[in-house]
């Protein structure tokens, strides 16, 4: 019996980059008219992708509420609260629902992000309906009790204490993000402050139990060897019988201020065996960017860092041999604008300023002569190829629907993937490129042993 | 007709720190006993500080509210609305109470900090009465339809592009602030950002005075040639008939996380003529420290870089010649934990570089060695001195008790200062230099000219 469920936080580091990065807005390849999109009365909005290669399938409920949606001084009680989702109801006990899947021989899972909390389950179709049933219940009625909430926030703060207090690299990146963010929450690591965490109660987790669970803030994504019929007859059953929520206001966020500085980020500490050198822009993401710009900065990404052809990693780590690993990314799948980064760590004997160097011409070259024709057209082809990959599982053709609908994106715009890359032209990456990469507003981080101080 | 208020913004910078530091939570001077300080039935605390060395009173409200307790997105809000008290009532149409103290050749101001929002007169005490039934009217009885609200938005725009947009020093204050701060809304610049401030509006004017204007969220401070019964009776009189509003929570703002970087904000602007350098730190304030330590950060505060005896300004200023101005200050007056920082700017040939180095050098002596007893013993002397001045100011007297009360602290807590300032020892203020004055968890600011490009 899993009493905790395995949840992946999708906190913004280079790390995670790889799934947020590239499928996520992806799915290009899907042949249109296959994919069903329909809301069932009570606001629920379904999405069905039959795919009959095996007899699986995968079924993820999302809801539109993530880390950016928490009150000020309430950080971490949206990965909190997927913690609770696991937790029992007045229907099922604690653990219940996992060991169903476990004795089906399913596997599940649940994360958190900025814009996103998300709950799936992979089992045979025919297991499909009760999947439903488990998750509609619990988005209803789940027991809240302080016998629930206080030992789960103790893990919840040894979660934060193994993965963020004792890695150098979470606690620079979370400074990182602070510094990067002005004003928007993103600023907010998505687990939470430790100090707020702490002060999490039985009645921050039933207001926002309330306030964000319930159908008509969700999205069903069901992928696999299913068709709409089925799905639809199914959710009508189960999530059919959960009663509309209140009616939500608009997600907006405060907004970044026009940002006018250059930032330094620097932490020294002993844990630290290789030095690393990243920097940060605030750029606009797939939803609030503006004729093509979303598209023409995932190229950019894509041929300054997107791996091991990018011009970063050609030049840096196998032409020059300074670096162990070095690229860039582009976080376009966000409800508010975003970030692109550059980032690299030395090998051998170069040091952080070479590698820094080294990738900052980089991107000074595209932002003086722009990208050629050829890499254009390279990119393109790898950034649709990248979709087809994704499409290629299950799991990741949920994400994909799943989060571009709980940020703002549509299906049809997924659709329509794979002709807005190609419709992007060589000038539109030069112009986002010298709009968006600017060192005066951006932000430099330098994660350090102690040894090598730069005080 | 004065439609516009004089306001001034609290920004926290070092220009303003005179203000901030020194008389705010000084007024030791006062003979005890002398001061007087109750509760009206409707909650409005009243505190009277009779002075009868002229025939002039000062009448000063302050409310418990400033920008940090704004709600996200709303940054402005408690300054535009600062500004809103000016416009006209249902009794009084606009102008009108600024044009009566004008007719009685009285004086008139208010200004907005992240802590509280005051208003004030200086009239003759005859007018003591008049004064109290225009603000007590305007607590509860303010005219805020659109066409107040819209072309008042248009003012605060304006003031703002004046004020902030024009001047690369606010602009690059804002930004070290909002790195200095990563999760606290000391963060955000007390005049609002400006994509937020235009974005304010009727509800929001409306929501914050039903929240926040009310006596129980109150103080007023008279000073002056007045006695505590006539006060008393006047208050009650006017003040007294306005009805308590509902009960406020806590005020309880999302606190700072442990910091562990060392941060740097560089800005670049051709309008630059003089390079300036900063260094800061989260500090407790008198309202966060615990056993001490403040006053502790006081003394270190006066010797490292209080004026011209100070540490830094004999060295750095007097001795080498190499800024044209240096100091260093503690903004102790505040709700939460606040800012300490030590600044200069170079002078003939010195550079940004001389001017850090030597006053990082200041800092670090006292991080070795402390300071000595005769150090300790002068600033103890200049503290309690700057207070006895900042006494002999009505409207200084006024501030010191408004903004004490307003940030949590007591009249007895104002009362015992020169005692609590005389308790320090040297080994404290070593200690609390080494605690707080870590470079590992500090923003360094630089604003250059454009030719002196740091990237």
């Amino acid at each position: 019996m899993k009493l905790i469920p395995d949840c992946s936080l999708a906190l913004r580091s280079a790390a995670l980059a790889a799934f947020l990065v590239v499928p996520v807005t992806a799915a290009s390849a899907l042949e249109a008219g296959n994919v069903s999109h329909f809301t069932l009365d009570n606001g629920l909005e379904v999405v069905v992708v039959p795919d009959r290669r095996a007899p699986v399938v995968t079924h993820m409920l999302w809801y539109k509420v993530g880390s950016a949606d928490e009150a000020p001084g309430k950080s971490g009680i949206a990965h909190f609260f997927e913690h609770l989702m696991f937790k029992g109801t007045s229907t099922h006990g604690p653990g219940e629902f996992s060991g169903y899947i476990s004795k089906v021989g399913g596997r599940e899972n649940a994360f958190t992000s900025y814009d996103y909390t998300a709950y799936f389950q992979q089992v045979a179709p025919t297991e499909l309906k009760t999947m439903m049933s488990f998750e509609a219940d619990r988005m209803r009625n789940l027991v809240l009790t302080d016998d629930v909430i206080g030992p789960e926030r103790d893990v919840i703060i040894e979660e934060r204490n193994s993965r963020v207090e004792s890695s150098p690299q979470a606690l620079h990146g979370e400074e990182v993000s602070a510094t990067l963010y002005q004003n928007h929450p993103y600023r907010i690591p998505v687990i939470g402050w430790m100090q707020e965490i702490e002060q999490l109660n039985r009645a921050d987790a039933v207001d926002f139990y309330q306030q964000f669970y319930a159908p008509n803030n969700a999205v069903l994504v069901v992928t696999g060897d299913v068709d709409e019929a089925t799905v639809r007859t199914l959710a009508e059953e189960t999530y059919g019988a959960v009663e509309r929520g209140p009616d939500l206001p608009p997600r907006v966020r405060p907004v970044e201020p026009e940002q006018n500085t250059r930032r330094i980020v620097t932490m020294n500490d002993a844990r630290v065996g290789v030095p690393s050198y990243s920097k940060r822009w605030v750029v606009p993401s797939y939803t609030t960017a503006k004729d093509g710009e979303a598209e023409a900065l995932e190229i950019l990404g894509e041929v300054l860092g997107g791996g091991m052809r990018s011009r970063i990693y050609q030049e840096v780590v196998v032409k020059n041999g300074l670096a162990s690993g070095a690229g860039a990314y582009y976080q376009g799948t966000a409800l508010d604008d975003t970030t692109f980064a550059i980032y690299g760590s030395p090998r051998g004997d170069a040091t952080i300023e070479d590698v820094e160097k080294a990738i900052d011409a980089e991107v000074a070259k595209i932002l003086k002569d722009g990208i050629t024709e050829d890499e254009l057209a390279k990119a393109k082809k790898r950034a649709v190829r990248s979709m087809i990959f994704a499409r290629d599982d299950q799991s990741g053709m949920a994400r994909i629907y799943g989060a571009t609908l709980t940020t703002g994106g549509t299906v049809e715009e997924i659709a329509a993937y794979p002709e807005r890359i190609n419709a992007v032209t060589a000038d539109q990456v030069k112009a986002v490129a010298v709009r968006y990469l600017d060192a005066r507003r951006s932000v430099t981080g330098y994660l350090l042993p102690v040894e090598d101080d730069r005080s």
